[in-house]
């Protein structure tokens, strides 16, 4: 089997851009422009709770660093690199050649170089840590305890395909190839909404990634920020791949499914012209779904204004 | 079971310092002084490979952080905060309570708050990710491809307690509990050297902290800087509690053991004086053990200018 340094040599080490020192010192070394903070966020991701044995190596590459990246952008930071801790059963080197051209494809894409890392062996289940890093001006941060009441509330892209991709593949609902084929892409090659959140930064109040579903996430600002907030159902922008399935299974999707790794955030009302604008310029679409309210409590309200009842759960690891 | 909200609250969220954002938003924020660049390290630490099962908590939490504070120790740098992973297979309130403890006693005395980080549940294994952060000059970090021909080579602290202490456990050496009382505390709670590198930056040229043993780690340094070495056999700070083993364990311990987390660096023969100052400043031993030499390859003498035949190798995780 091929050494650890090797592994790293090969598939992982790649020049470090100049004045940054990267793969293979005690420590990696960047900087950050004056007047910045660095923002930062880790996740761990382990075999069996987070993918399947046999999940596609590129794309688990992809979303490692995605789900990461997408804090960054929840935070309106600017990336600037990235570590990645690897635990192996077994170092297969078409798997992990696979798997870090996933992760250097988005790196490279998202201008978030890998500076740094671990590899070990793991006697069992493949475990994978990494670690992100951004700049942003302190002021212009999007923070979870920065709502207001009166903010409009805003969510990015659509919802639901991922929920729905995770349950077909799970057999938590009757095959439906046509489907899955839709939905399939969201859950596996999720998007980090990094123009988005940087194009937000001082704009925005506070914003958070949906990982965890739409009322779980949302409740993290409220709780936060202690506020409260309605949405109106009806203004949700739902992936049009759910078009046909039953209204429980719908609304659980929209309304309480992970994964999904878009931005919810809130904004004044005098600044939605410019909300939209950042919008514009990150190519993303953005929907009004509703206000924060000085009470706390979360209402789902449906078309006739009547707080929807049954609301599902958030995802909570340890539930 | 506590949700993964109580158990962050409980155990790991602290408040964060003036002027940084900790536990609980999308990531953590923090500042470094101007001029200063950004060091930071990552490790994966797993259940079976890197700690028993029954280890003490406490003891755990203490080392975890240990290893990775070593690697700013070996950059020069100033510690300021770090993330940390967990995976857990159940949450385990009493042992969390302990691990935590561990971690905290020497994130505080090494001022290095834990700021964010990510806990989920392993389907077996528990395992550990840490982050640390640190800043450093840019001009003064102590990189593995600074080292210079004719540069002294010193190791700090003293060599093979812990490599003993691991051999004893795992059953590789036959049962000594009275050595095993001596050496034990070297291989549980090691102690990163983070007041001498800090003292050393600017004056020293390379540093690695021995990880993996003297012998490989400071192989990383000659082949990074492009050099060779002679070291001393004989000039090695041995731990006295090696006394009595037979002369290949002890060979094997002081150049091969990994695990010590003392620093070994090369400094010019001009600054002999500094180092001995950094030291004193620092409270710790240092001993100059060789030097840097033009040619490549890394001999290693003994009292009668000869060099030793079969040098044990390092540790590498795929070897």
């Amino acid at each position: 089997m091929a050494s650890e340094f090797d592994l790293i040599a090969k598939h992982f080490a790649k020049p470090a851009a100049p004045g940054q020192l990267g793969v293979g010192d005690d420590c990696a070394l960047f900087s950050i422009p004056p007047g910045r903070q660095v923002a930062t966020s880790t996740d761990l991701l382990v075999e069996g709770r987070h993918f399947y044995p046999d999940v596609d190596p590129r794309a688990l590459g992809h979303k490692a660093l995605a789900v990461n990246l997408s804090d960054l952008a929840a935070m309106g930071a600017q990336p600037v690199g990235c570590l990645l801790g690897l635990a192996l059963p077994q170092a297969d080197d078409a798997w992990l050649a696979a798997f870090a051209q996933g992760f250097h494809d988005l790196a490279s894409a998202a201008g978030c170089p890998l500076i740094g890392g671990d590899t070990t062996r793991s006697p069992r289940l493949l475990t994978l840590s990494i670690t992100v890093f951004g700049s942003v001006e302190p002021a212009k941060a999007l923070r979870r305890d920065a709502a207001r009441a009166g903010d409009d509330i805003w969510v990015s892209g659509e919802l639901g395909a991922a929920d729905i991709a995770y349950r077909l593949l799970d057999g938590q609902l009757p095959a439906d190839p046509q489907r899955l084929a839709a939905v399939r892409r969201a859950l596996e090659w999720p998007a980090p909404q990094l123009a988005l959140g940087m194009a937000l930064a001082g704009v925005a109040h506070a914003a958070i990634d949906i990982s965890d579903g739409l009322l779980q996430d949302l409740g993290h600002i409220l709780d936060l920020s202690r506020v409260g907030a309605e949405l109106h159902y009806g203004m949700l922008p739902v992936a049009s791949a759910l078009d046909g399935l039953d209204e429980a299974t719908r609304r659980r999707a929209v309304l309480g499914g992970g994964d999904v790794y878009e931005l919810c955030f809130t904004a004044a009302p005098a600044v939605r012209a410019q909300v939209l604008l950042a919008a514009g310029e990150a190519g993303v679409r953005v929907s009004r779904v509703g206000r924060i309210t000085a009470d706390s409590g979360l209402l789902v309200l449906d078309e006739t204004g009547r707080p929807l009842p049954d609301l599902p759960q958030g995802f909570d690891h340890f539930a």
